[in-house]
């Protein structure tokens, strides 16, 4: 399957699109008006991984706390706003990296003609972001009152054309909704009529568990497939969760490198460790190393050797006691309860 | 995209493969000889949703245990065996209803006559599991010892060809892999070559967190082009929670349908109630309703009354309030305090 290559739109200092690492983004769920609040949120965003950071922009006075935000946080910054040209334009000037906003929903195309000048002037893209629960009512009923995915990208394609009007072409898109196939197909037919950087996210995902999943699959498929530029995991949870979430669906697609990846083996029958203990162990002891290895924990003699061949480090559990591996090789044979802490010093030893 | 259509065995009363439902599938993690635990931990699992279980059968004793477990059990059972086929004989004379064994590597045709014998006249099908970690040896050395999915597929043809001699086809196939591009690649594959109804799940993924988002995308990926008649997700932790995770794969394709599916939507700088506070209640309280209706939990008027009025029960919240919905039509308002209460009162009123 031949992959989706986009264009390329810068964000701050992150190229986005082409063939660049996708980037990590979220949105604050504080006041925007709130400094501190929301200062302190992206802070802690950063140390989750958050690379690009949004930000609900509801009214003048959230859009004018935008410069002093940016001034005070490390990664780039992103005004959400919904149907005043305004406020767009207040962002701009304070300095965000890039817009959010539908030019069809701003009132004129008078309007739309301020808010790409002063986009060109300050050198930031627009997304254009198109959501399922709020689709134009005329393409509403050219679907039958339906959310369809057609339905959605035609929606995008007329904002599209309308910053293409105006010469803009500094442009992001997104496509959500709340299933998976809707969001899926969108995307698809959207790669197949434009070419610009895709943003990506299933929108509300739902709670940690069900969120997770939904997420997983529907940017697992389109991240398969060479589409998302950055993506959004939307959880109705803490947006550290987000973060989590984001990065273990690009480290398990080889996408990302961050920290130390464990593989380990569901127990069974034959499992003679308890390997459930010792594979959360490794995992909360190498959880914020920053170190790009692959440890696989393994609980039997079975496909356990095997696998462990091709982590950096690894363990293949036998009767009360393990084979620690390295690079291939087995280096020594330990006690069951020895075996975190000859794991761990292998790990030690890398890099 | 054409999806995979693949012929129809029988496992117990559930016929997979074709157009059936998608079965979930789990692991015993118990000794097999200790039928109690066996026993007690399947019906727990049949509780979480288990419709297919498996158990190690790594000798004699189990094996012989095999036929008093499935008496006090309500769902197939299917024994796991290696390398020896008296255990296969002595399974399928005892009553499983399905057998996991590679007939390339139980030592001659003999054996593998003796088995198909016995399995035909029970009339269970055998599935071929292929693992990544424990490829033959020469199909390793073909791909300069690497572990990948051409390998993976022409073991699992070895194999096929195998019974297929013995004029034997009531065969399941997976092809498990530890990482999700040959996991994937290998049933595409596979795919294209045969017509058998395949097993699907990503091996050796990890901890709840790292297997769930794994097995999310893997699987998902592999759903969503239709291969896939029945799947196991791997998790190092209880089984239960391996069902959890399938289950909610299932819906979250809307390839099964159990319980109430709760979409919520990520909190924002506009959210006016405390959703994530709200959403998590609401998904509590509904965890183990016996209803198939979809509720949404939104927090702001952008997108919120669109996407509620997809469901069939949904409140938009608005500054210390909230709009139930029922059915597309908006029924009440309420206080903040009263959404939980006003929502599972209409929850109740369905079905």
């Amino acid at each position: 399957m031949q992959k989706y290559l986009s264009n390329v739109v810068k964000v701050g200092p992150y190229k986005l699109g082409g063939k660049n690492p996708v980037r990590v983004q979220s949105m604050c769920n504080t006041n925007t008006r709130d400094m501190t609040a929301t200062v302190a949120q992206i802070l802690k965003l950063e140390k989750a991984g958050c690379e690009i950071i949004r930000v609900a922009v509801p009214d003048m006075a959230a859009a004018k706390a935008l410069g002093k935000i940016k001034k005070r946080i490390h990664i780039p910054l992103v005004a959400d706003i919904h149907f005043d040209y305004k406020l767009a334009i207040e962002a701009a000037e304070q300095g965000v990296d890039k817009i959010r906003i539908n030019p069809g929903n701003i009132g004129s195309d008078e309007n739309v003609k301020k808010v790409v000048t002063v986009c060109k002037k300050k050198k930031i893209p627009i997304r254009i972001g198109i959501n399922g629960g709020s689709l134009e009512k005329d393409i509403l009923r050219k679907y039958k009152g339906k959310v369809t995915a057609a339905g959605m990208v035609e929606s995008a394609i007329r904002h599209i054309r309308i910053l293409e009007k105006h010469n803009f072409r500094n442009i992001l898109i997104s496509l959500k909704a709340s299933d998976i196939e809707r969001t899926v197909e969108a995307y698809r037919m959207l790669a197949k009529k434009v070419d610009y950087p895709l943003h990506i996210g299933v929108t509300e995902a739902g709670t940690t568990f069900r969120g997770t999943i939904m997420s997983s699959i529907g940017l697992g498929i389109l991240l398969y497939e060479g589409i998302g530029a950055t993506l959004r995991v939307s959880l109705t949870a803490d947006p550290v969760e987000e973060l989590k979430v984001a990065w273990e669906i690009l480290k398990s697609l080889k996408l990302r490198k961050k920290g130390v990846t464990v593989t380990s083996c569901p127990t069974c029958g034959r499992t003679q460790i308890d390997l459930i203990s010792l594979a959360k162990k490794v995992e909360e002891a190498v959880e914020f190393m920053d170190k790009d290895i692959h440890i696989a924990v393994m609980g039997c003699v079975v496909n356990g050797p095997g696998e462990a061949r091709e982590a950096d480090i690894g363990v293949a559990g036998g009767n009360g006691a393990g084979a620690i591996f390295r690079k291939g090789k087995v280096i020594k044979s330990v006690k069951e309860k020895e075996i975190l802490a000859a794991l761990l010093a292998e790990v030690d030893k890398l890099k």
